[in-house]
């Protein structure tokens, strides 16, 4: 059968009660959409059973597939396998290879198995099961008279583990090839509309779509090239784009700047160390997200309250007491600090008010970010950060694109890139606030 | 009418593509159920005349009420204000004073009215309009024979503003008071399934229901009760689930184990500092998300790199050589170490196999949580950690299992409550991964 149409019914009531947000849908049509599947449309109900058999059935109605997520774990309001079940009017049965592997794991735990973990064994009569790498609960592919469905856990990890090793191949199998070709810019410390504005001219280009996809001090770009020959012509459109942003694009796909950093690094078989203030260990945590990551970073210090400062990073208490911590010359004395204290190659430091409130006089959004490294390096950057106003994701915004801020200095300098860049992306952050 | 069932309609097809997350839907879901109102499903459609006009029949089909987001603004691709025109039977008329307001606030800004923007002058015949004081787009309430719709722009800031001060006092108004009452409990280091076994007598209770919202070593409880005397009966409910659970309920609703930490400490006028192997800042980062958290967070140190660990923390040199990185000694020493380095009351210190590959002969999820405190205190403790098998996201969730379990320790030490029971939920982690 042809699949072009897929919609995705997400079940569980903390979606509706607004506990969570549906990040699950979001990565599913990013995804179907990137393997040329259209998903038509998004539908969430609540725990219960009549309401997501006859939410199955509706949407069957409309396309040639659905994939749920959610409604498959252990505990008593998980009811997708009824659900598909009483829907396909076929019954439960336990399947002995689940229940096994259920058993061997938690045998090798040394633990007796919770009854209720046993429900995670069942499957609709007639069901395929799809292998969950990542967790217990196993996904289910159910065949209904309207259509294929594709259930799997709401989990986010094992719900994209069980997706991208099974559901999405089968689909671009079925749905043929994809007519259209893609593919991500990565850039950081430029304003989206400047970045859309340099794009202008290739936004009016024939089968071309851009689309712009914002995080705090960071945009990526997608190009969609459709039509014959689209993959040759994405690469001639992606020539074109970085062509006109020049060296603010820092990556493609999924390379972090993170993952830029230590690949930059290690080609100079330097090192990099970290003093931390209003990130709080935010910069740290974002390089070891990498695994093998301990080649290049040496380590940091957190020097949150103001007089570890002095402390661990010797930075003079003189100055301290006259500034604060929110000061350029602070910033520099923490990276020459951390840069000798770990014995690094390079030192990175950021200094600043993430809010709520003002700090020594410096408004909310005031970071100074600083490295040290060879040959007497230092260099002070005070990128003007567009703060989003009062709120309870301010805090967040601004800790995040500090440490965007930072990563991207230092891959700046040791790319021997315009580090004066970073005021004019700076002045346009901040016409972006007003 | 009586409105107590609201289905959510949101606009876009920048949300099927999965451009953008409906943070819009998850918003109003909360603020909804806190007026006592029950989002009963939500769905989402793409810009398509024909699409919205249907998906707005068929939820008044099931609802009392529709919420629209979306499709209000000035572009072609804004469709909503003519699907509720051909919904309602009726033409769209250009309002003279939304005319003049558009008019004059382009004036204010010494600019030319675009010829477009006048589209949001136009509304349905005999629908009322709410006034957007947050923008330019208007919201719309239309009366459909099947019931009501609220369309608001899909601008969170604007969509917000609009519902709080028109839609919200309205709805809540004829709906009267809320016949539900909700609470949301917060546990640590327990295994979904163990509570909901434990709970299972809750579950069974008339009129209450109980969903579970899983977080890596995390397991937030939410406590639905609905009938008379709401109120009164969720106050006995919760005790209940309290007894049930035990001290593994570290806070309720929006409460983080990082806020009940400091908390903790700042009654204690105590202080931590933190020493991170694996997490490499994120227990920092989680530590200083709260403002104000330097009074009871004095820093930390990221040592990454092994021979860091020596040099900054004292972890003796033989040990290291001896052991590795991944050892109880190690944990112990490097909780000693920072806290001696930093003066801080208690020292907390994370080691461990984050993955994917393992390390010295440890597997992946190994972790040693080593706590420092007054009068020689000394602990390390392994919780044998859910490891979700190989995939991007295993890294990632272990990181964050570890931080859970690192200041899950600290508050139990804090509040002297047995640590013992760790190992019991880590053996129940551990078993949830089977």
């Amino acid at each position: 059968m042809d699949v072009t149409r897929v919609e995705l019914l997400t079940i569980g009531d903390e979606l509706l009660l607004g506990d969570t947000v549906n990040g699950n849908a979001a990565w599913l049509g990013r995804r179907l959409a990137d393997h040329g599947v259209e998903v038509t449309r998004s539908v969430v109900v609540g725990d219960e059973l009549d309401v997501i058999i006859e939410a199955v059935a509706a949407a069957l109605g409309r396309a040639d597939a659905v994939i749920t997520t959610g409604g498959l774990g252990p505990t008593y309001d998980d009811l997708t396998r009824d659900a598909l079940a009483k829907a396909a009017g076929v019954g439960l049965v336990r399947d002995p290879a689940l229940e096994r592997r259920l058993r061997d794991r938690v045998a090798r735990a040394g633990r007796e198995l919770q009854p209720m973990a046993l429900r995670m064994a069942d499957v609709p009569e007639g069901a395929r099961i799809l292998t969950n790498s990542a967790g217990s609960a196993p996904g289910l592919r159910v065949e209904l008279p309207g259509g294929i469905v594709y259930a799997v856990p709401g989990v986010p990890f094992e719900m994209r583990t069980i997706v991208d090793e099974v559901v999405l191949p089968e689909l671009a199998e079925i749905a043929g090839l994809p007519a259209v070709a893609r593919r991500t810019l990565r850039t950081a410390g430029m304003w989206e509309s400047v970045v859309a504005t340099r794009l202008a001219e290739v936004e009016a280009m024939d089968g071309v779509r851009l689309a712009y996809l914002p995080d705090p001090s960071e945009v990526k770009i997608r190009i969609t090239v459709a039509g014959p020959g689209a993959a040759d012509r994405l690469a001639e459109v992606e020539t074109r784009v970085r062509d006109l942003l020049g060296t603010a694009v820092y990556g493609a796909e999924d390379e972090s700047l993170a993952r830029v950093v230590h690949r930059v690094l290690a080609e100079r078989s330097a090192t990099v160390a970290a003093a931390e203030s209003l990130t709080g260990g935010l910069i740290g945590a974002e390089l070891t997200a990498t695994p093998g990551s301990s080649a290049t970073f040496a380590g940091g210090m957190v020097t949150y309250a103001t007089e570890v400062k002095h402390r661990l990073l010797g930075v003079p208490a003189g100055l301290l007491d006259e500034h604060g911590a929110v000061h350029p010359d602070v910033a520099a004395a923490m990276a020459a600090g951390v840069r000798d204290a770990l014995g690094a190659t390079y030192g990175l430091a950021v200094t600043g008010v993430a809010g709520p409130d003002p700090q020594d006089g410096h408004p909310v959004g005031t970071i100074f970010i600083g490295l040290a490294g060879p040959g007497g390096l230092r260099i002070v950057t005070s990128p003007r950060l567009p703060v989003p106003g009062p709120g309870p994701e301010t805090r967040a915004v601004i800790r995040r694109m500090t440490v965007v801020h930072a990563l991207e200095l230092l891959r700046r300098i040791l790319l021997g890139l315009d580090v004066e860049d970073r005021a004019g992306s700076a002045r346009a952050d901040r016409e972006e606030s007003g």
